[in-house]
């Protein structure tokens, strides 16, 4: 083990854009879906714009204590009419950079957003990971989650 | 094979919520997360106002030619940076009358989510079936998803 590296995590930013976007195709399953180029395509900065301005959704940046930007969560929060009318919490694109993993970030990161959706009333955190993640899965059942469900998706 | 019930997929509307929360709670894995009172819990209508008045969801009923609701489903719109800044889609919720199944009333309504996602400029639709539902995946398969990813969850 190494030791913890103790981050804040902070809602992103528009100057944060180009750094999330690094850390998401730092990965072998996202590193062909994204566009590295200077300037970054557009299409980024309104997504985050979309993001950033609905309630229900929070794209939080971990930040080390010299300021920089070491992993990413979204967190999205969506009302619905199952379990009494609780909402539920998605957790989506978790990412640590890769030369500070394994020390936790990771793990403040998803409890961070397990402990804003419980403040948001959810009865309900869920993810999907992909199978080939045994790491993540592994990961995730450390804090607590189970391996209830089946992820289907369909691309276009 | 039964023959095929052709149903019209409109919005939900308040009036459809108990009908909607009876289809919920008609399965084997929903009916102890539900209360069906008469009144119906309030919580139940309010979390039908939060997902109505919300752009980013869509609580769809499937209704029959005499006008009566035989099936519901909930799609949410994520905008969020992978993918090159893609929405992702995600469907939850999906239920059809006991006595109106395997007449392509599920089939109906998840080829309208992805349609409806698709439209919006989704490049993924993505779910999670309980790893105990294999009728459903065997359906979610038909349709074109993948079982991809394993979906975690946590429950408060």
């Amino acid at each position: 083990m190494t030791t913890m590296s103790e981050v804040n995590i902070r809602r992103a930013h528009r100057d944060d854009v180009a750094t999330i976007v690094a850390m998401l195709a730092d990965d072998h399953l996202g590193g062909a879906r994204e566009r590295i180029e200077v300037p970054l395509p557009n299409a980024y900065f309104a997504a985050f714009e979309k993001v950033d301005r609905d309630p229900n959704f929070a794209l939080v940046v971990a930040e080390d204590g010299a300021g920089a930007v070491v992993g990413c969560l979204q967190l999205c929060i969506m009302p619905g009419l199952s379990s009494q009318g609780a909402s539920r919490g998605l957790i989506e694109d978790v990412r640590v950079a890769s030369n500070r993993r394994s020390r936790g970030i990771g793990e403040q990161l998803v409890q961070w957003a397990v402990g804003e959706a419980r403040a948001r009333g959810c009865k309900l955190v869920e993810l999907l990971t992909h199978h080939s993640r045994l790491d993540a899965q592994r990961f995730y059942e450390r804090l607590g989650f189970a391996r209830s469900h089946v992820g289907m998706t369909i691309r276009f």
